[in-house]
């Protein structure tokens, strides 16, 4: 049978707007991300949001490097209707969010 | 109906002595870590062990970046009464664990 | 019941020729790779195949660090034989594949 909480993002595609995952029904679900920046001379933060509570953080700040991500990944209690996705907290994407995903899914309901 | 074979530890409240993992059933659990280390002139070095054997081993070594997470992620077959539980393996983590995740679930029972 | 829609690879073990992931069933999968490379003057890119296909990239290129992963994640809708692996799109491994993980297993059937 088809599960339908599942959220892919893959590659170039990866769209802040579109990534908003909204939870069906209450549970565990396990989230995790990849970030890429490219080159340039800053930090980026990566914030996961859940409702408007960041979770979790994760960084990327190599100014030699020509791409690196800020990875993360998490198992959250989530309520129905609960929102979950990715905030850029600190620094900016020149080039977007190619090679960058987010993924979800349902471990368990409650 | 809630399964129990859940561990979560969510950003700053990670705690080394609290993240053992003891499994309630045999099975494939998956888990995954990303330990964040602080700028700091040295590299850590984070082993997942399952009892006494470390399976698996993560590296975070850039001297110039203020924080960069040491991730790694495995399938594991566990059983019964294993314990599963992160170790630093080298350097020292200034901070503390501060934005770190350890996340684990049971994939399915054997 | 086994379940016999598992790939894991762990540490030294990793070998990309053996670690063709060919599904029994149609569904989604969950598949994440971290591949370490040690210090060398070069950049990595590791790519995630399924079949012919590059679905995503990762890419670790620090320099002045004694090893560093390539790392990203996915949900994959994948049919029946389906193959999923790793390639190195760019750079070399020397000292091969110790450290690196990659791991699979079937979240749901479809």
């Amino acid at each position: 049978m088809f599960d339908p909480q599942v959220l892919v993002n893959i590659g170039n595609h990866f769209d802040l707007k579109a990534s908003v995952f909204q939870a069906p029904r209450r549970g565990i679900y396990s989230f995790s991300f990849h970030v890429v920046k490219v080159y340039n001379r800053q930090t980026i933060q990566v914030n996961l949001m859940q409702n408007d509570y960041p979770v979790i953080s994760a960084f990327a700040g190599d100014q030699d490097v020509t791409r690196e991500a800020a990875s993360n990944g998490v198992l959250l209690m989530v309520e129905r209707d609960d929102r979950v996705y990715l905030k850029l907290e600190r620094g900016t994407l020149m080039g977007g969010w190619k090679y960058s995903t987010f993924s979800g899914f349902l471990v368990f309901p409650l």
